[in-house]
């Protein structure tokens, strides 16, 4: 048996361009562990699109046809060339996860044929995979490819932001940009878990889909009377950890100074050092480019940095990682459950038009990339 | 026995004015647990001044005499009136630490009477403090009240931050501010337990007294090339921890910076996701009250926080405290020796042109109270 996939790449190109492609690849025969995917779903992630499309300049873009394939370009300002400089003349396959059902199998895998499975490990964007055992997750019976795509990024991140919790001692959680998709997962998943959830939002339309999905406390961070709204969430529910999606300006250091607010309110302080509970915000996406501010009304016991899944998961440890694929894989179809706003095939994901909207990562946008399609 | 001593109070009072007298307190007898100290030597530490001067306008200092003991008032500006409501009407006694004879024992601690010890627990702007035996270290023979006044705030600080390094799992350390007392002293720990160490300060002035004691990594912030030399320092030593006694402005953030860049030189990342060894900054003075800012070129295995050294010692626990307060108590004329720029009476504390100047923490200066001047 010999396949050959159709793989979406990435390249960086020495004189500063950002180049994808879709490349015929052979797939050859699985080893006794491994198995084959047809891939029939792969969600394109915020998390795909930093290598994906690098830092090159969207405005740049611009397409063509060789033998009947699209090749995309786009131009790297000068300034990230540093960035970048790691992976120039280096031909990246795209795709954190998917899933997609197994049609060949190695020797100690053959009870595996004909599953739906989800896939994480990279190179999903593309038409078949071969994979090892060990990355594979079978779904419940009856699950299918699109609903079990996005079973492992965004669940486990939620599922990591409700973990990092527990395991630094915090009892309630506040969340920024809290009506993109993953924030949604995280109100259903609070709610299913019984811990309680400060969302910040932009816009009443933002407040209006949590409030949909049940979410009780929502504070618009454009309303004059934000500051005085977020203490008063952060003091009901006792939250001292938030996660930050948009990293820049001054909002981080607005929650830690809005749970330092509730804190001293209700143990007041002699020292100068305010509060000694610690408060935490965690960076773990950076949708707002500028530089974080923190300004000095955070008392002394607080702290901000970065969160990244791949750290926290490595963090946590293998068998827990697995509980939670496991508890993912039975809840894919309600408490992780995932909407996309668009199906595309390979092909148009090299589309200019089709890259500027799902780059735009506009709340409860998201696209799927569906290889049959092609 | 009835002992009547003199003790520096400051005092915020409800119509916005901090107030600094000395008053007349009865020291009563002491428990079977407990010895009174003639108070011979108490620095001002840094630490000191939050409480002592609060948030007043240093600008609006003014003194009188009442029965021949001064006082001097200040007004706080309404901005900081959410700061000290805590406090208001509550006349605080002063000064962290010092030092002295033991000149009157409870029936278990009779073995320190005569004895010079350093004392930690407030109050210590006195004359006579009694304090519990545990509170008290005795003196190597032959130190006295003024060598052995420090023994506690800036050793322990230096103590905590090379305590941290380890418990973080950090191999290096950063420093700003690094020609101050606590400066010095910790290139005095490191160069003594062979950590290497990595100065920033901002003149050439300040450069010059540590390459004195021996400093080797020095980097004038104010430098044109300071970024550079900073990554060259980091990069060279290894350090990912820093601690930070400006808190305000960019600094923290560049260290951060500098800390990824030597990284990513050394294992470049071909994710945007830069570094995955964590760099951290603890901020533990805030000599500039503007915000911390910190851009977005740090990768994500990064933090910044607040450090306390009253939280820090919670952490390493009571046996590790004392383990380090021996330490310093065999070292105090060496390691963790303390120099001062001026000896001042409890009155003199009190007057404006002296608070102004104790109050300027210029590189170099240090205050000590010598109560038996008044």
């Amino acid at each position: 048996m010999s396949i050959t996939t159709l793989e979406l790449r990435s390249l960086a190109t020495p004189d500063g361009q950002l180049r994808l492609t879709l490349e015929d690849v052979l797939v050859t025969d699985p080893g006794p562990d491994e198995v084959i995917i047809r891939v029939d779903a792969a969600p394109i992630n915020p998390s795909d699109l930093g290598t994906l499309l690098g830092p090159a300049d969207l405005t740049t873009l611009s397409s063509s046809q060789s033998s009947g394939r699209p090749t995309v370009t786009a131009k790297i300002p000068p300034q990230a060339a540093a960035i970048v400089a790691a992976r120039v003349g280096k031909s990246l396959a795209m795709g954190n996860e998917g899933a997609g059902e197994v049609i060949a199998a190695g020797d100690n895998a053959t009870h595996l044929l004909g599953k739906v499975v989800s896939v994480v490990g990279g190179a999903m964007f593309t038409r078949y995979r071969k994979v090892r055992v060990a990355d594979v997750l079978p779904l419940p019976k009856g699950v299918t490819a699109k609903q079990g795509a996005s079973a492992f990024v965004n669940p486990l991140t939620v599922l990591g932001m409700v973990s990092t919790m527990r395991l630094e001692g915090h009892k309630a959680l506040v969340h920024t940009a809290a009506a993109s998709n993953v924030g949604q997962m995280l109100n259903r998943l609070c709610i299913a878990d019984g811990v309680e959830l400060v969302n910040i939002v932009r816009s009443d339309e933002q407040a209006a889909i949590l409030k949909a999905i049940g979410a009780k406390y929502i504070v618009i961070s454009t309303a004059p009377n934000f500051r005085e709204q977020l203490i008063a969430a952060v003091s009901d529910t006792g939250a001292t950890l938030a996660f930050d999606a948009i990293g820049g300006g001054p909002l981080a250091g607005q929650i830690l100074a809005a749970m330092e607010a509730a804190l001293v309110a209700k143990n007041p302080s002699i020292t100068p050092y305010g509060s000694p509970i610690h408060k935490q915000v965690y960076i773990y996406g950076r949708l707002d480019l500028s530089p974080t501010t923190v300004a000095a009304n955070v008392g002394m016991a607080w702290g901000i940095g970065g969160w990244l899944l791949t750290y926290h998961l490595a963090r946590i440890g293998a068998k827990a990682v697995l509980e939670a694929r496991e508890r993912v894989s039975n809840e894919i179809t309600t408490t992780f459950a995932s909407h996309y706003s668009r199906e595309i095939s390979l092909a148009e994901a090299l589309d200019p038009d089709i890259i500027r909207a799902y780059h735009r990562k506009a709340t409860g946008e998201k696209y799927l990339i569906v290889p049959s399609k092609d």
